[in-house]
């Protein structure tokens, strides 16, 4: 049993991460942290976990955790993880980062998140369908955002193939990629029957975005513009790409088939939210404009998990040579 | 033109009574105050009313607000609205308070909200369909809570007729209810796909629930229960009645039909959030149970209208003579 | 491996089914009928399946279906689960329905569904946590209604230690109820920002809360009245209880802890419907009215899983000597 | 005192008209028709209209009609117009059509609609801040499309002044642009927590897009892909457009604010669905991406009443010498 440690434990990731691991059946949550909640039962703060798991919140120690773990999960913010994930290195553990601290090289780092990185090592960007070879052999994975995930996953195939100049992500994300903290852009008032783009030319996901796709291909344009729609979870993201050859259905089919050949979580299937809800999936599909150099490919992914905590399990699998799905194999929940 | 100001017109219940009154026709707003805003346009806070209203938040001043209005709407918080009341009504102002400070007789008031009253004075209950002719020659009225007014109307015919012993209120209340600011209860995934029962044997506005229907027959026993559920707006109440004798359909329509002669804002109409969105109205229905002593009763207001600051205009419209549909006799906003 | 069919497999219930059991470690779906989409992909229907069921509809035909299962679960309307029963019983299979067909009394059924009942065998009403004894040796287990499994559970320590003399269940459920096909009740702009209660003092699932709770007290009034949220998955059940005699928290507790010992999936924990969605479990609160006669119990369960086809899956696991929680131990889906 | 009927009255946009029209002080409606209902109260149908109108729908017959109105509105679906209209025309009544019939040459709508055309008129595109001076003395007015409206109102005064080669439009609708009748994909369990993209390249709507927007300037391409979110009103278009020249923040604000120089209706806010709910309101807002070619303009309106029965009144008012605003101008309905 590979036994495993969550830093920084009571926010939505966190507690997404014990939901699923709490079944994973090679994975033992042996370590669950929080400074301002030591010592209370895990289940008091995340009441849904009553009877599947128990443990109490511990303060953070890592040579204790050392002890008690083979690797461990950060998911604390932006910034505090370069300042926690050494000592655990050092302790000898591998580390999955859920936040944007080890995404992106030190220097885009620090340009983009405005801040001095302390701790510059270098990156495996965790998206395990396209990195898959170095997370298996990574100490420090850096989980990639939300987002990106959907982003990526939806034009990586067409940036690859070369066929695309320009794409326009318009991305609708459910709400609970703002974190468990309330506030007015959480407010139920201000986000039920409403839709809200926002940070809409500056939004530092792009950055991964960018770093990805045009690691594919270094001539491609990416704009990127977010919104909340009133959802709780999900993230569809409809890619408007501007292709520089005219393109067949079936030529755009076996782009997608072959680059996501043996990758059990892309399905080609008409993207809704419900489909993918509480499950580790990608659903791509894609229609051409007759008449025009666009082609639209729209993807929805669960942003808490393909987007964040199942696919850091997903990337834990590969670093322990499970098979990927293992824990997370299971369908989303319609209606 | 009658002038009126809004004291504390920041929130949602200033906004509410800024959105009515900019298109009344017999009033005028000419006084919006607060002091944390003081020197802002209104619409800055209300961008909704941009194009409506040209006004700027004042900081709060009783004798310039004198000299600007005749009427004022109290629209600060419980407990705050009792050290404001004296000075506006010593300047000559006539005053509803939407706030829950005269409501309730001082005494009762002290032992709910467990607090001091600062301004003892006898109160009249603003319900117009219960009280319209003390509210006519009052100075100062408070405005009933949202929850009082869907409740008392729902029971108020069969109390009065004094055919009911018990009867337990069961409301599900949207969230706009719970004020404009962010909290773990408002917060977005808490509420969405949810239904959250609070307060469940405690709610304080059960006191003015007691207050109105004992004064209608005191043997009542008054129980209830408010819920908050995946909405912005309205009030469904769900009355569940137990009669002390057998009654017919025709019967009980017939003790509502004269109840609320002559009450342009109740309607005998099967109740739905939707159709008195935005609107001044109450819709009421109600179902027998066969075999049994119970009747249900459903009613449907929304909160913020006639639960509050239309429910005020309303006040206001039979303070000063108007019809008491002036400014808010317009359907709700179904679909 | 145990081998299962679905009788009616293109609706929700259906779909729920499969949902679960396509991850069940101890059963394997080896038929799914539909008589329209027969030699369909299954997951054509339910898209949410693709990659984890690979099976096609078939026609109904139990001889055939007795050759590829041990046990069926049938998912067809009311009225028609008792014309396709017999012949799978005749044919050796065990079934488990998840209509009302099989849940009460051929005379009550009769009664209240004012239908011929053309297979009138006496049932076993399938509530792992009352009847898990003669759920064991079934050959035919009535799957209970959702409403009902949320009221019963509700209510049922306190109606069998004979202290309650009178319920009101004010139940409020999400659409996915009302199952797969569109209507106007379940259209989105009447869903939406409402709240509707229907069959206010009729419902048909009031007769089996009658029969489990009187069974435990022949006393007991018992009072229903169902509501629909804007919400997909979930009951919130509101018992509103009256006590012949006084009460202290610490009794309550202990008659809910003594009744549901060794129940796993009943808690004693805040009810909320992000907490049991997708999940199996049954959460439970109360609150005790200081001064009055009342005492309030409020329940979450998520309608498709603890209401139908988990605790189809919990009786099967009691069925055929499996750990009841096998397959469905899982944790709810907030947020 | 202007004498309307409403050809076509059970659905959402009679609906919309009548809670309208019922409250305009210089229009009073005289007939609604329906063929199915015809002889039942109109508040049968519109419940939120109960005590605000007092009439009974009538079957149509346009000489009838012409004696007691003077213009109607046609609220009948898209082919059924063109066969209504030109009775009343020919009556002597002047028409604002709410159907697709009279937006388009009848070349361009056969070829869009596939549909041969009955009444090949010269049209009149009732978007008034464009058109102003052709309604004013038109006989029929067609009325346009919701999602035209939004989309046109965001980017016309960019590509009136040539710096825009392309716009992509990805727009967000409300379920109520579906209509009244239940279908899957009004399904509340199929649009909750979800967004839905539909008709990706090919939605009708574009092609007045096409239509208004390169009759301002006949080399911008034009893109437009709408999706549902889970919201009945309101429409928040994003518009993302790539120049031809850099521009700064003052340059696109002056651009906007002479083009909308005069207009009520346009306000330079943010925009939010909230702001504009029930309102004729359009806000517009932009965000100049820096180091690219993109700029991002979005704007809201209620697709109900800007994209619909709003839109149609200002064109009534238009047509008729009253103010533009009379009987609209009123705030929005948030939160």
């Amino acid at each position: 049993m590979l036994r495993v440690g969550i830093i920084g434990g009571t926010g939505y990731v966190g507690g997404e991460l014990l939901r699923l691991l709490c079944v994973h059946p090679k994975a033992e949550v042996t370590v669950v942290t929080s400074r301002s909640h030591a010592g209370k039962p895990v289940d008091a703060m995340h009441p849904n976990l009553k009877g599947l798991l128990d443990l109490k919140f511990e303060d953070v120690d890592p040579s204790a955790i050392a002890h008690k773990c083979d690797l461990v999960f950060t998911a604390v913010p932006h910034g505090a993880a370069m300042n926690v994930v050494p000592g655990l290195v050092d302790a000898g553990l591998k580390v999955i980062d859920m936040s944007a601290d080890y995404r992106l090289p030190a220097d885009v780092f620090e340009s983009v998140y405005n801040k001095k990185h302390a701790d510059p090592r270098p990156t495996v960007y965790g998206l395990p369908e396209l990195h898959a070879e170095e997370v298996k052999n990574a100490t420090v994975v850096g989980n990639p955002g939300c987002y990106p995930t959907g982003a990526i996953l939806t034009a990586a195939p067409l940036v690859a193939a070369g066929v695309v100049d320009r794409i326009v992500f318009d991305s609708k994300s459910g709400i609970s990629g703002s974190g468990q903290e309330p506030s007015e852009t959480t407010h139920y008032p201000n986000v039920a029957e409403n839709v809200r783009p926002y940070n809409i030319t500056t939004h530092r996901h792009k950055s991964e975005i960018d770093q990805e796709l045009r690691a594919l291909n270094n001539k491609v344009k990416i704009h990127f513009t977010p919104h909340v729609i009133p959802s709780v979870r999900g993230i569809l993201t409809t890619a408007h790409a501007f292709i520089n050859k005219p393109l067949t259905d079936d030529q755009v089919r076996a782009i997608y088939n072959e680059f996501y050949a043996g990758k059990p979580f892309i399905r080609m299937s008409k993207p809704t939210l419900a489909n993918v809800r509480g499950s580790n999936f990608c659903d791509i599909a894609f229609e051409i404009e007759k008449g025009t150099d666009r082609i639209v490919i729209v993807s929805a992914i669960d942003n808490m998990v393909k987007g964040s905590a199942g696919e850091a399990i997903q990337n834990m699998n590969i670093m322990y040579g499970f098979d990927e799905r293992t824990g997370i194999w299971m369908s989303g929940l319609p209606p």
